[in-house]
């Protein structure tokens, strides 16, 4: 169980909001957020009353008046002479697949179940967001329709008609021989000209962030992430107990010269980023900071998590950004890649990229984890590789998110669409845009409800944030949100906007409803 | 880094045995098979030269003797005022699939990795078995030549056929709800009555086993396990930092009695075990000792991960025994099943079933791990289950590996097989036997390669042991090997056991040979 103290609490209050947002009901929304984000789990301990009284510049009154609301609305908890901690967040039983079990009421068996990762708490959020009818921009997925359904039929049948039962043989933990050859080929496009024997098949990108967790990350050690980030990361390392700092992201990627004091100050047992199309920003790290990244890594001995998930997902160029990975000559970089976001998702197929001795660590690791991934799936898909099926169908694909990520700006930047002050960049690859509200207008979980209630859906920005950090990256994880435009057709993002553009403007007040519907962009 | 105490090392010693194998010998041999088979992992520091050798009354010359010899093996190093450690392992580069990186030469680019899993050094020797023309007795797996190839391709086709694109997406991280209610079903054959919504799709039983120690093992926790038992479980938990405790395995299964002294001086966080049909013995725990186990859990407040993944291979009576979950009414067993050992091994396809609020913690550590299982293979098992293919197969398979376990018995018992004092049981279920060699004559390592020699392979018995533990387990550690029948033809069958006996009697004195020449069984 980790304790949070008030120092890195990282609670940013809007002191200028007045009677229209009062302190107190500050503190309470962004606790809950917290809560139902996830980024506070279950048997947290929050920081004494005084103490994070004292570093808001609050009263006491108005952190225990904070602390006994969310008491009663079941976030909290208070243990008499313990202090206050997070309890099981409140699910609405007919929405959630766990409520047979909340409801049998039996007491928890086992005393002290070490290391419990936090609950899933965006499931809820997705399963409102998936409701029929939504339109949801929640998904950064590859597009369903679009996925060579065929070609993998025909793929799977060959493999089995020729290979026999041989296609189901277990092989070596690190993977089918000819897929990681394949997959060493079709890197050459991400800048890498690695050996096919420096590559370890996945369970998806997701289990390449496990391992290299599990083999550098031990509880109390710090982790260092982009602020926002990827929420399957930032679980992948609560879950080992870390303790996780945000490092801002920029117009150009990551703030990289804040890196060396946070080294110094933190001592971070790694850094995970995506320097290529980063989700939720879709921003890019510049060359120069990659290059200096990676001498940062160098200096300060300091292992990177490449996730190049969507690397193959360039929308305006030929080729999207040379992978960090291909820069890097002193092996400090795992590179990791993933099938889900080419094929799609539900094909839980990656690969990792490490050099000596991190590699064998890492195959040690996916040893322990789930002995090799499926074989007949790793067969299959070299079969796609091999016979160019998905060059092809990357080519179409990139195509669609193209047009879809098109259609989607022209509408935001449409008049009235979205109010003053509200900004985003043009991704230029990947599945997601990332827009940011203005500051006197509403929070994004705030519009996400008004928004669900009116048939459209996003993941609103406190998901993508660790609890640490602090400063301009809190008003983003308020007034951030990720629109993913990779799964909707064209018809349904225009649709789509216009429902948010009305959430936004009954959510407003009027002064802020008339000044959207004035202003040209 | 976990540093392994003189009191706790486990080594017996063979002290009769005199001139024929000194002590030093003896030291020398346990360390480096420990280092072999990763139960010692590169970077653990071996106890200092006085405190083993007091604890193993004797000289420190022979302790001091043993390691310089390690040292000089490459098995271990000396580090100036800071104690002797494990190297990395040296393996032959023509055999090991990592060896480019070995030659590369570059030093460890990182300073301190965490919680490094040790090396998987029993694939060195599964490679040596699985050599062209070796019978090999090493893979404990569903036979292949069994599997129904057929009724999967179809299963696929139509997946895809019939459900599209659908059949990719990505589900709940719990699986896909049919295959969960299909799984719930098919368990009424292990006694157990459970609700859909308390199993967990894993990819494979190794996964089931990695998201419980994720759950309830942290760093320097005890985990207490049978001894012998799965590499893989062992694996899982050392990669968690745990210290694991063998609990010797007799006829009628774990013994149980001695749990409650164990758990009230290690305070073990977890039991593994495997109660029917256990891997490497092939015994089940008796009824009586199954309800004195779940008393224990209860009394003790200790969580129980029962792997049943050979529960569905009763090769002697119409059922195996319920599972240790039937009767597990306070909520205190982790229930693992798997596909792999049912259908093919490199099908990593499996589930858990866990009571609240344990399910809802190994569901997010499945998150965290790699999100959900691949949503295709999980519909397509889904159909083997729903029109019957799996229980056709199942009852085929049974047959064979019968037959298969009858011909291995009948030629271990036919006379002059095996030498006097060699014992075995004969399992009434699962895929392998566990053989015991005398005392006198050699140990199942030495046998193991001069097997290898003369075409025949099995599992040593070391590779089963944690390097905890002690008395009689670590006699069956030196003497005990464990012959896999399962995927073996009946002519490969009786050819492995002649070609064992032309080992067993080649290494073994004349003295010995000649009892095994004139004994009859």
């Amino acid at each position: 169980m980790t304790t949070v103290d008030a120092v890195d609490f990282g609670l940013i209050l809007d002191r200028a909001a007045g009677r229209r947002y009062p302190l107190g009901q500050q503190v309470v929304d962004e606790l809950r957020r917290r809560v139902q984000a996830g980024s506070l789990g279950p048997g947290e301990r929050l920081p004494p009353v005084r103490g994070l009284a004292s570093a808001l510049g609050v009263t006491p009154e108005t952190v225990a008046g904070a602390y006994k609301r969310l008491v009663e609305e079941g976030y909290l908890r208070g243990e008499v002479g313990r202090g206050t901690f997070v309890a099981a967040p409140p699910l609405r039983a007919e929405e959630d697949p766990l409520a047979p079990f909340e409801a049998g009421g039996a007491l928890p068996p086992f005393a002290n179940p070490a290391a419990a990762p936090g609950p899933p708490a965006h499931r809820d959020l997705l399963r409102l967001a998936s409701h029929p009818g939504v339109v949801s921009f929640a998904a950064s997925v590859a597009a369903l329709e679009l996925a060579p359904v065929e070609a993998l039929r025909q793929a799977l049948w060959d493999t089995l008609s020729e290979g026999g039962a041989s296609a189901l043989q277990v092989g070596a933990t690190q993977g089918y021989p000819p897929l990681r050859a394949a997959i060493a080929q079709l890197l050459v496009q991400r800048g890498l000209n690695v050996d096919a024997n420096t590559i370890c098949i996945t369970s998806g990108c997701q289990q390449g962030i496990d391992l290299a967790a599990k083999v550098f990350v031990a509880a109390g050690d710090t982790v260092l992430v982009e602020q926002p980030s990827f929420l399957g990361a930032l679980e992948a390392f609560r879950a080992r107990g870390a303790r996780v700092i945000g490092v801002p992201i920029e117009g150009d990627g990551l703030r990289v010269e804040a890196l060396p004091a946070l080294i110094q100050r933190h001592r971070p047992k790694l850094l995970y980023c995506m320097p290529t199309y980063q989700n939720p920003t879709g921003r890019s790290l510049s060359a120069e900071k990659r290059r200096a990244l990676l001498r940062i890594a160098a200096a300060y001995d300091l292992p990177i998590v490449e996730d190049d998930s969507a690397g193959f997902i360039h929308l305006d160029h030929d080729a999207a950004p040379p992978s960090l990975k291909a820069g890097d000559h002193a092996g400090y970089v795992i590179h990791l890649g993933t099938f889900s976001k080419i094929i799609a998702a539900g094909l839980r197929l990656g690969w990792l990229v490490a050099d000596p001795p991190v590699f064998e660590k890492l195959v040690a690791a996916k040893y322990a984890s789930d002995l090799s991934s499926d074989a007949l799936v790793q067969r299959a898909v070299h079969r796609l590789l091999a016979d160019g099926a998905i060059a092809a169908h990357l080519d179409r694909a990139r195509a669609a998110y193209k047009e879809r990520r098109d259609v989607l700006v022209a509408a935001l930047r449409r008049p009235r669409a979205l109010p003053p002050g509200a900004t985003f960049d043009q991704p230029e690859g990947g599945f997601n845009l990332w827009l940011e509200l203005p500051r006197e207008g509403p929070t994004s979980t705030e519009l996400f409800l008004e928004a669900v209630r009116r048939g459209v859906a996003f993941v609103p920005g406190p998901f993508f944030f660790s609890a640490g950090g602090g400063g301009p990256a809190s008003i983003a994880a308020l007034r951030g949100l990720r629109l993913s435009y990779s799964a909707l057709a064209p018809a349904d993002l225009e649709r789509g906007v216009r429902l948010l553009s009305d959430a936004l403007r009954s959510i407003m007040g009027a002064g802020q409803a008339a000044a959207m519907e004035s202003v040209v962009y």
